[in-house]
């Protein structure tokens, strides 16, 4: 495949959305084609699997349930969207991937890691070649989720505790993938931040 | 665990409904509390996830996000009623469980049957006190399925050639799990059959 996949993860109001478009509009502005997808959505079935993933209901989904409801989305997104646009040469930027499996469903809510291993074998098969976490406490994502005026999601709302784990496991994550998983500081300013990813970027395309 | 757990498995027009149906009922004329639940539904976000399955859309999922979705349905099913009734002492007819998925994703489809095992220890983890599956040929599905006026659904759509593999995937978890998996010719009267299947039944309870 002659594209280029990179993501991005990290909790609510560490900055992804931001730096997506950042990079995005960069690497457009240097002539290559940019594809940017969301993640469990990209895709009109992964939409639907998202309303079911983050709506408030009266029969939320089992944990497991939840794990496979995203695998599910993963397993089409990479299928009908990733592959052929890495196929066709273009970089495809990922609002976070399967390292968010991890951090939500394993280290967040204590689902077997060995089973989305194994879940992520049979739903993806494929990794990014450089995934940047917006690293963020859990008070700045409060902070910043406040000031925009966000409700948050049933994810989401699980608290500083959940998010603590997640983050948490974003950087065991990390420091276990150093030649693929960079830890940015999203206390930085948006502008250095987005000009250390574009050098990384460049210097991999 | 003090219930038992029952399934029905069969092509479109084997009489998997009806036989759910008298079973239940004559169970329940003996004092049994008696619960019947249909696969990939049977819960309100099972229901959804059905329509996503078996709607006709421009997005149908792929092979492994269906099988996905699948195994989210049933993980939800097994966590919020299987379990619970089992446990309450109910006996729990499935119309449809895991066989299912090994049949028309493994067989009709040609996943992986290590992936698919792989799924259904992560999704469900239970099985069956007996399993009955209704026999029935590609020609006498669409017979009756014609005389009923069923339009099929996305799945059952896929013509005859998918069916005849379904069915030998059937017939093949029957030849190798023999106590547990028997075949009922569904060519057979209503009454006769459901004779046989309640006998069977008692004699497990």
């Amino acid at each position: 495949m002659s594209g280029v996949l990179f993501s991005f993860e990290g909790i609510d109001g560490a900055g992804k959305t931001t730096q997506v478009a950042l990079l995005s509009q960069a690497l457009e502005e240097r002539g290559h084609r940019v594809v940017c997808l969301r993640e469990p959505g990209g895709t009109p079935l992964g939409e639907k699997i998202r309303g079911l993933l983050l709506d408030r209901t009266e029969d939320p989904p089992s944990p497991v349930a939840e794990l496979l409801l995203f695998a599910a989305a993963r397993a089409q997104i990479v299928a009908t969207r990733i592959r052929p646009e890495l196929e066709a040469g273009s970089v495809v930027i990922l609002d976070r991937f399967t390292d968010a499996t991890f951090a939500y469903q394993g280290y967040g809510r204590g689902l077997p890691l060995d089973q989305i291993l194994s879940l992520e074998g049979i739903a993806s098969g494929i990794e990014p070649r450089r995934t940047w976490y917006l690293d963020l406490d859990s008070e700045e994502s409060n902070r910043r989720r406040t000031l925009r005026g966000e409700a948050p999601d049933r994810l989401e709302s699980e608290g500083d505790t959940f998010r603590d784990r997640v983050r948490a496991g974003y950087l065991e994550r990390a420091r276990s993938r150093p030649a693929r998983f960079h830890v940015v500081d999203a206390s930085q300013s948006v502008a250095s931040i987005a000009t250390r990813i574009l050098q990384e970027a460049l210097s991999l395309l």
